[in-house]
């Protein structure tokens, strides 16, 4: 038998209409019809999102000592994103079109029109290059605005009054607040330099565009982790976590080649970053960021000690010295990590879609038929079966009578292994396991059938 | 030996005051200031926190063949809570002080000052009730305002306009977004009637009034399962999950006597709902909700399908009848029940307080000790020791060099078992196991260890 052909992903397109009808992800609000850029997982997409969620977290605090986590709010305090900058400057660039009042990004215009990259140049040099080169409405051809800022944090209100002073913001992303509780932290849990901060948690930014499916939306949800340093041990834990990251992607399945690092070049770092490099993924639509290593510096504390007159600093008990702190920075988006093991696992073959994930990922680990479902002795046996699993693993009993669809249906939840109970279950105590990729069958004796599926599973 | 003079919590407040000290909660912004309503959870409180969540989602989930999960977005569409009825009617009655400004809750002011209870009564009534008795501000004396409606709901826009079109909402529950999805689960989890949805995430109140540390505050988390049903179904399963969720509470380890269930009168049942229980704790306060079990009848599904325009009912294959399904919810607050596995496990003892919380709960399982830090031989095989249990359990290493004090410290955070090696442990290959509760110590093989304490842990 030759070898099926096999498809990877063709367009993003065709993972999110898959994701709905298989239960990972929905558009949000479907029945009042949508908001652009808002998504709900679906009972697969929770238990994948958990998975590789819990293992970032034993991978990045549990299996360490030398790392821990906090949970802050996602309702933020105004002074935390005035002393961060985001308040001034986490802004995009828009333009509207006076005839048909369409509103664009500049620097997507600037980019898709004319090629060029207008990061960081001037708000009046963005306007007149758009003027002099005569670029217009992509709707109706209209004439646009002149280039303005626009913030992207969500703004409300705390307490009964919608006044300047109690506003607050959803955080457009959770490092400041584990920054914020760096002393509390420290102090509680009787922390010595070199130590991490880690958080999963919900970040907002009031995207003008959303786009690519899960990729650029305006709820999100950020893992990340702060590893505070002596200044000048930079460089070295800047490279050890970045291997570290790159190696918790391979050793959950990503393929080797849909991975790379794009060092961030001196000219497009960010204020507070001294070194800077992103994981990218080979997503549909070409490289991607999934994640981020920065050398932050001492900016962070730096700023928060400015703006809220508390010491931050760190006092070295052995040599007796006083200073601030440095930042190394990991933080991977959850969706867009979500996206990257959708995208790599997905994959068409002649007669069927299969998503290949990790068995350590896979909503399912393991499902269960009874080959006859009007048959009482072996779908007694085949409950029986799966009774004995689900205690040890997330397992799915289904009897629709069609062992065929049934194998489809697993295969494309990624279902690892396929339990069949037949006649010859009753007699010979054993079934049929079916792995997924593969698609073998072999005969396994029900008493060893943990022990089996324990191997294939890890 | 006389057992030990064994205290309870005596307030809120001091359990507060040991959350920040021992790394479980800490006050959100503090470096500025602060902000009423608002906590983060310290590196012990994550962990707690994220198993009770996990073991909810075994208990209420992965367990079960009937419910599977969701996690819907926080930031959301207007016409859900339109049709929700929060736009209408969320709200709380205020009361303005027209001398100093002060705003208070006028059903607070009813209860406290006049000990009248005002819920369902009509704005302009509980202004003349204020009124006609006199009620006053309760700092400067001066006359108040009359009573007017304030929606709790925290409000913000999507995409760059600041209009009336693009008003979006902080979900002030999870339960809607899993009506709003229930035809995508059904449909691709290809679910048979009765069968629930489950969700954990946060919620957001804007609070007049946010107190009793944890119990009211303006940003918590929820989690809850919507279980539909066939109309006429809803006593059996109201009765059943009232059942399994006070289970729930007691395997984990809260004391029978500390909790309660308060079936709601009918007068004071929401609009939705045809029969509500709370499960109560016993705060050092008093009693207090920290879950509800409602049966909602056909109330929401129907509300979204008028909305929406769309079909929410539900085919029955086998007699071919489609109907509106009936819903029992189970909804906790994850906070409060923070807070109360807290109450119940916070223990002052003669000389030291002591967290006795279930074993599957402590943010830490076993401690490992050097009995002198100095000794390289017993640090040696100290490490060895950790290492080995760190693979299976959440382990912390400390060579203080004063044992005593690390004992304190792991009661505190409420470590089942602290493990001391010493100069016997070298020779014996044993080590001193120490249970928290008991204080009782047991030499232990280690090579027996991981069994040992898988027992102690179970």
């Amino acid at each position: 038998m030759n070898p099926p052909i096999v498809q990877p992903i063709k367009s993003i397109d065709e993972l999110a209409s898959f994701c709905k009808r298989a239960g990972f992800v929905f558009p949000s609000f479907e029945i009042y019809g949508g908001m652009a850029g808002f998504f709900d997982y679906g009972p697969r997409g929770v238990e994948l999102k958990n998975n590789f969620k819990a293992a970032w977290w034993k991978s990045v605090v549990q299996d360490r000592e030398d790392v821990v986590g906090i949970d802050a709010v996602t309702v933020n305090h105004p002074k935390v994103w005035e002393a961060s900058g985001h308040v001034a400057s986490f802004t995009d660039p828009l333009v509207d079109c006076k005839n048909c009042k369409s509103r664009f990004r500049a620097d997507t215009l600037a980019k898709d029109v004319l090629n060029v990259d207008v990061a960081g140049m001037p708000l009046d040099e963005v306007t007149t290059l758009l003027r002099n080169k005569n670029v217009r409405c992509a709707k109706c051809k209209g004439e646009l605005t002149e280039a303005r800022k626009y913030n992207l944090m969500f703004k409300t209100h705390v307490g009964p009054i919608e006044s300047d002073e109690n506003v607050a913001y959803l955080r457009p992303e959770t490092a400041q607040l584990i920054y914020l509780n760096f002393k509390l932290v420290q102090d509680s849990a009787r922390l010595k330099l070199p130590f991490g901060i880690a958080q999963i948690g919900r970040a907002y930014r009031n995207e003008i565009a959303p786009r690519d499916f899960l990729f650029r939306v305006r709820e999100f949800e950020q893992m990340e982790m702060q590893y505070f340093i002596k200044p000048g041990e930079n460089k070295k834990f800047f490279e050890q976590w970045k291997e570290e990251r790159l190696r918790w992607y391979l050793n959950l399945g990503i393929k080797k080649e849909n991975l790379r690092f794009r060092p961030h070049k001196q000219s497009e770092l960010a204020h507070y970053a001294k070194a800077a490099a992103d994981i990218e993924y080979k997503f549909p639509w070409g490289w991607g960021e999934i994640e981020g290593i920065h050398d932050r510096g001492d900016w962070d504390l730096t700023q928060h000690s400015k703006h809220s007159g508390k010491d931050l600093s760190y006092f070295n008990e052995e040599t007796k010295n006083r200073f601030v702190p440095n930042i190394i920075e990991v933080s991977a988006g959850v969706d867009r990590t979500f996206l990257a093991f959708m995208c790599d696992a997905y994959t068409t073959e002649a007669e069927r879609i299969v998503l290949k994930l990790h068995p350590k990922l896979a909503p399912i680990k393991a499902a269960v038929f009874p080959l006859l479902k009007k048959e009482e002795k072996i779908t007694k046996l085949a409950r029986e079966v799966y009774k004995m699993l689900k205690e040890k693993f997330p397992t799915h009993y289904e009897d629709s009578g069609n062992i065929g669809k049934s194998y489809r249906r697993m295969d494309e939840l990624g279902t690892p292994a396929c339990i069949t109970v037949d006649f010859d279950s009753i007699k010979g105590k054993d079934v049929t396991v079916r792995e997924r990729d593969s698609m073998k069958q072999k005969r396994v004796k029900i008493k060893d059938l943990i022990v089996y599926l324990s191997k294939l599973l890890a």
